[in-house]
């Protein structure tokens, strides 16, 4: 019995076709999203492609709202529609979640190697869980227990976009410098790859150094090799403005089940991560709250899959 | 058949009996918490001066984290523990829920009338609902649908604890000058009662304006009836200060099923609410996110017993 998995983004498609009771991918296929006007076009190439095409069922992750199995991409001009895919191609049943969703549920598929514990708190079983990931946007879920099924639902939000909580007056710089040019600073503006690149350009600008333009990911690497001062700057703010977010995050939903940070960034910066700027930024040491934010466990998820391992788990 | 309801807060406590079936309470007693070393205490003065001791069930809202029925009010030294009461009272059956939680579960008992709607939005049917309310604190809850038992599940937050997110250069100025007073800057430290006196404060000051100080009630009334412009002033930063934080709360959870403001402030001024301060900074037209915003619905409750109803339903 074969599962077809997928995740969706503005850019690349990747799917992985996966035979029940194994625990690796048994095949691989990704496009570029670009080249394919429909989702349908884009799927029937893949059948073409596979050895194989008959599937019990499949689970797609989109970067989008979904309602009712569907979801528009509107950047892409692509419709993901789990009943018109299921009606069209030979797939028995058909799911289509958003992209963080599969990150929700990407949690409870994870080994121990996975997760790197930043700080260990008093884990409260069935207690609700926030996860959040940076990557080329920031992702949010918040996961509540379900008594009655005995298990957690998960809720993919966009709080991504609420408003950016600046702390201290370096923040409120950036904050007013990105209200500037974006007319509003929310939280994604600053905590993502983009808001990394932000961060250091903000830096660069108010420090007077004129510096290349540099990628997120080259941000990072300088960091990581002490080789450049602003991006080791631009990383250590990236962690503040991270470590208080994932804080905020779980006091608006009492995260007692702890909070996980996913996403493409973290992982790859992991030596810096536990330089103390994202824990301090987490617990804030002499807040009025610091009792409750001391409860909280703090986790980052190191393996890149998790969403690909969500979306297998609701397939 | 009697029920037992009450509402502990830091300062009061106020209880009622209902008959079950009536939709008015039979009794009510209330008393200063100071003047009693335990709940206990209070409870045994209840039970002796009531002429109804025998109870069918028990609700008690207290204003704090609950754990396992049970709940540990620090500043007051009492504790409120279901299965002691049950125990020791002629009650059959005893919850007790956080203040917060009994507002979110009065939103399902209030009539049409009770209910100001600011923005109409698209209400989703079991959509995720918001509920947050600025009185002496502010109180934040998350109300998810429960597919398998088919209603909402409640749950309340420490959300009002986590950083505030200022908007433009005048609330960072506030912002940055609560800092340099609490050592940071929670979003109830400004979207409160206590609040709406700081920014009160904030505004004096920087217009070196030496005005007498004042309550929360005596800035809102004085605002209503437009006989002092700096309250006028605080009352619109307050509102917009809400408008935006409904918005966050609301993108944090998707808040599909729309986002109830309550509290005691939000009542006592009507008019002001209609304003546009609100609604504006709550739908912020030209951001990116305007077209989600605009899909959730803003709802004021206007009947300051929401609490009392929502503990009664739990009962």
């Amino acid at each position: 019995q074969a599962i077809l998995v997928a995740d969706i983004g503005g850019t690349n498609a990747r799917f992985s076709v996966w035979f029940v009771g194994q625990s690796r991918r048994a095949f691989t296929w990704s496009c570029e999203t670009s080249q394919y006007t429909s989702f349908d076009s884009c799927l029937e190439q893949l059948m073409a492609e596979m050895p194989v095409n008959t599937f019990a069922a499949a689970c797609f992750a989109v970067a989008g709202v979904v309602h009712n199995n569907k979801c528009s991409l509107t950047n892409l001009g692509w419709i993901v529609d789990a009943e018109a895919i299921q009606s069209r191609f030979d797939i028995r049943k058909v799911r289509v979640i958003n992209d963080f969703e599969a990150v929700g549920f990407g949690v409870f598929e994870l080994d121990r190697s996975d997760i790197l514990t930043l700080h260990a708190g008093e884990q409260e079983l069935s207690g609700t869980i926030a996860v959040l990931g940076p990557g080329t946007g920031l992702g949010e879920a918040i996961l509540t227990w379900d008594r009655m099924s005995g298990r957690y639902s998960v809720h993919p939000t966009e709080g991504s976009h609420a408003d950016f909580a600046a702390r201290g007056s370096l923040q409120h710089e950036l904050c007013t410098w990105v209200e500037e040019h974006l007319s509003e600073c929310e939280v994604e503006h600053v905590c993502s790859g983009p808001g990394l690149v932000r961060i250091y350009d903000f830096l660069c600008e108010r420090n007077n150094h004129v510096l290349p333009h540099l990628t997120p990911a080259e941000i990072s690497s300088k960091a990581c090799s002490g080789t450049c001062k602003v991006c080791s700057q631009a990383v250590d703010m990236f962690l503040e403005i991270l470590g208080a977010e994932a804080a905020n995050l779980s006091l608006k939903c009492l995260a007692t089940g702890g909070v996980y940070i996913a996403g493409g960034i973290p992982a790859k910066i992991k030596d810096i991560l536990t330089n103390g700027r994202l824990g301090n930024a987490f617990l804030r040491p002499g807040s009025k709250m610091h009792a409750l934010r001391n409860s909280f466990p703090l986790y980052v998820v190191l393996n890149p899959e998790v969403g690909v391992l969500g979306s297998k788990s609701v397939a």
